[in-house]
């Protein structure tokens, strides 16, 4: 098949874990789209019908290795590799290539920063500083003129999202933030691990990476940059069972007199024209459920009992917005398509 | 906005119910429709949005009550309303309308078996006699010139697709079928009742309606046809914890001395060129997570370790080939669209 | 039968919803108490198996109205009637009959903040003033003597059993407590509701009642009772697609120097002999299913990131120590028998 | 703390594994046994509470390697092993030393049946020949005396206790004899497989084995020797997204006259006095969750719709009567302590 001029050629690194299938749910319908090649380092060789049984009637290409892959008839770079194996791949890929990372590789700016949560020096120094941190909504100039977008964690991008403008417009406190985040299994990726089992993770819930989890210090950075000074942060995640979803409560201090209808409204009138983002009005709650599938966040603000605060509620598809699917609208960015292309499906209840 | 020649104006006839949502998601990315009117007599005069957050986006009309539709404006119907309900409401729809109903009321084309397991008369013969069932791969050619098509049940459907080709290619016998069935919660629709909490169903299964569950003769009336002569079946069906997705596991006798390789190549014939039909290779089992969300249906033949008989699976999301989606299909095939409009996105694993 | 001299005759008050059937569980295994008389006003003269088949092998009486009780045979009352139905019906009670109320009525003992809360006034003020909030561990001398219990409510009970004695002690600030709770579903009861449905719920999570939810004044009772001043707190439950567990998570203030593990050690040091409270070793992270049907309350506490704050895990279930569990232990101490007696069996995992 | 004469010191080969922690839960409340060893290669050296938390209160001893065991402590053993690793193991152990084995390495008393199926010679012939088969209720006496019991799979116990009185009162015909079984995920044990994860497990079911299951020959075996003659069976396990819990659904051609009202009635008469199991009334369908966490088993007979059939439902929890429950209660028949002995606990529900 002759490739026609608008179709973007896509490569998949990684496609065999949840995010790789989630890129190739929503490419395969993409109308700009083609997916020309599936890496999976161990599964090569198998097709994609085999290990993701569900996109079996694409009729997609078989899955291989990376060094396989013919990169003259490529595009544009999704890569879904694991934490710390991206590095050097991005760097060794041909530079016309423009590439979404969805690891957490590039999110961080500073080097120093980075080794300290990773334990180990950034392989890819030069590549680190040009990333752009692919938070679109607030971020969208920056990526469309990028060659390698970092595209955000699932709990920032559920966090940033509200809590950043707030910060921006001086509604709250960069003081005493407090995050308390709810996730999914998804997120925790399709490799065997006792203790995401099912018999381990149903009828029941728990804390886990308090006080040290690897998505406070992007948070912090981001935060930081808006407060225009340096932002520590509370956040506890917590696994919750069920597969798709994420739900972030966040306790925040208003700034002077500032109420929270006053937030509400900000953030409504700051995110009127996105189509992904819905702030709700007063009263009402999001579900995690109510945005499964889609792309979508839903944001809402509640007073809190205690004076002087206010509680900031917001949810997302951790495998969609929290990671391929703002992969893809910030592909879309940047090939000045229409932002929603792709990605308008509507969430899969119940 | 005004009406362009191709576009389907729809009304959605009780939307408030779950198969009523799938209508909207489904419907809500189609080509060639628009909704037009949603009713819901008890949530009449509120927004889509209160009823359905997650269909909140889609700018569609408020709930109205069935009577406060201009029917002028209306090409279409899907009547998705309560078992028994139907009817009279059918009946008093202005004659140039096509509909596709998903209730149970028009299924039995014999009004003295509607009577039987209905308990009462019909209250529509003369379009009971002339409704079409929509079991679209099966029936296509009677469904596109059908004024009604009355939309088979999820149950049904899952089990007919690989059965009646094997009866009506006389590879199996029409005595001693037994069917048993799994299906997940939603099948049990949105009213509140204990038996559906959360707390009833959750971490646990049973079997319910054994031997007595109404979908029993309509697969029997269409075995019956295939087999020309009368059929009577075994069908259990059990409540599974999960929100959609249906299995069936049927156990059935081999003609002669056919192998359950025979079933397998002659379904797989069967049903070469049908976008929504896959049957899976030897020894591949089909899971109902794996179709999600999508309109497909996966089926399987196994040998049974039984001499002369083999085991039959088959799988669907019960929302949508189990109704919707097949709703949908089948109004493709009466407007003369490509069968797969609106049915095109991949299931939503995991 | 006769009656022993050392059994405890018990009428279970509102027996056909969940705290009621796990009363049933825990005192048909305990050594010195026979249930006498089961009530529940709709479903009066059927078999306690119809209502609850998984306690149908027990041989106990039948459900019946309360006003068929014979008292002359009841030494014990156990009432789970719903939240401002069990006033009236208390103060009705013969008085020599001792009594524990699992429902909210009687746990505030200041009549205007009822009133404020539950928008009517008290209906039996007298025994308002009586009753003795039933948080064992902490209050067990006033229980011991009490006639009437107040049972705390199940996130009062998994709050305030770490907080409490951290204010106590000083060692945390009665200031910005923040409490971020995550319940599991039979929390909202047995009956018949569309929110509650399995379709509604699973696969899913959010908040419900920000701000405003019930347990707030009497968690505010007890804290300003334990800081000497009034004080007010943070407080935001979520709904978790599981059926039992409570999982706590405290964001609270060090005061002075304090750190984490001062915490620890104090609340170690606090419940040492306890038998149903573990304080887990630092850097364990509690799981509401390893309490699951027990009475245990397991408590964790991390460090935050935030400078001069500390993050404080509890978990319990909800049915057992957050309701029907903490009962029975209230009993034991009013009969001053051992306090873990019909207690004893270990969590039943997974 | 000396042993008193009537305490039976316990030792459990294989305790990290599920069985091996539901016989530390059972057996930790047994009033006349004692766990003096709990062995698990891998995790020797460490405590169970870093294991099993749930577990943690009981202050019993570390995990040791079975080699690390001083059999003069032991006075009886429970193998929950691996299938394969067992043989050479109880072959090992020190004669005087009675055994209940929960793997299925004697359950086949033919020694060229085993071969068949598990690809290799028996390693412990002799042994496999003098190994009873534990299913109480129909073995009790063989039991009452046996060196070492086979405890029966969980399927096999589900399946046997119902059909096989029905086949030995020459109620139902032995052929064609359909069992269409589902379990929860707890029967695939605590190994990290990615199959089992909670994403790939929740939210959807599939069949597995189909055709080839392990207990089949082990339940074709016990059906022969019921029978006087070979039977063979269909039988098609199914994998439900819930902890615990199995349900039977088996498809049964009725002798003679005999009629669905007969089975139950020979059922309900055969079973009158044992105390865990439950023949339900006429109409009365089982729900795994009602015997969740206990030894029961509850069963239930219905009419087919296909005459000269019945259907045959039952259910047990596959950790407690499907494998640990049943082991104890053999133990304490081959003590000869009354069979109920550290089993009285009541199902959890919800």
């Amino acid at each position: 098949m002759p490739n026609s001029v608008e179709t973007i050629r896509i490569a998949i690194l990684g496609a065999s874990g949840y995010t790789g299938a989630e890129l190739v749910r929503l490419l395969s319908r993409h109308p700009a789209a083609r997916i020309a090649a599936l890496t999976a380092e161990r599964q090569a060789g198998r097709p994609l019908t085999e290990v993701f049984p569900h996109l079996g009637h694409l009729g997609l290409p078989d899955l291989v290795k990376i060094d396989q892959v013919d990169w003259s008839g490529i595009d544009f770079v999704f890569c879904a590799l694991p934490h710390g194996t991206t590095q050097e791949i991005i760097a060794a890929l041909p530079h016309a290539l423009r590439v979404v990372d969805l690891s957490a590789d590039f999110r961080l700016a500073d080097p120093a920063l980075y080794a300290e949560w990773y334990g180990h020096e950034h392989r890819a120094v030069e590549l680190q500083t040009q990333a752009v941190y692919g938070l679109t909504e607030l971020n969208r100039r920056a990526v469309r003129d990028a060659r390698l977008v970092a595209n955000p964690g699932c709990y920032p991008t559920a966090t940033l999202l509200p809590l950043l403008p707030l910060l921006l417009d001086g509604l709250v406190e960069a003081e005493d933030i407090i995050v308390d985040a709810k996730s999914g299994v998804s997120g925790a990726g399709r490799d065997a691990k006792q203790q995401n089992l099912f018999t381990e993770v149903s009828e029941g819930m728990h804390a886990y990476g308090v006080g040290r989890h690897r998505h406070m210090p992007e948070m912090e950075q981001e935060l930081s940059l808006a407060a225009g000074r340096p932002v520590t942060m509370a956040f506890t995640p917590h696994l919750i069972p069920m597969n798709r979803g994420e739900f972030i409560t966040t306790y925040v201090r208003l700034a002077g007199a500032r109420t929270a209808d006053d937030l509400r409204a900000a953030l409504a009138e700051r995110y009127r024209n996105e189509p992904f983002i819905r702030v709700l009005p007063a009263g009402t709650v999001p579900h995690t459920r109510h945005v499964r599938g889609s792309n979508e966040v839903h944001v809402s603000v509640f007073r809190d009992r205690l004076p002087g605060r206010a509680i900031v509620l917001s949810v997302l598809d951790n495998l969609v917005k929290g990671a391929s699917g703002q992969a893809v609208q910030n592909m879309n960015v940047m090939h000045g398509l229409i932002e929603t292309m792709g990605l308008e499906q509507a969430p899969l209840f119940p």
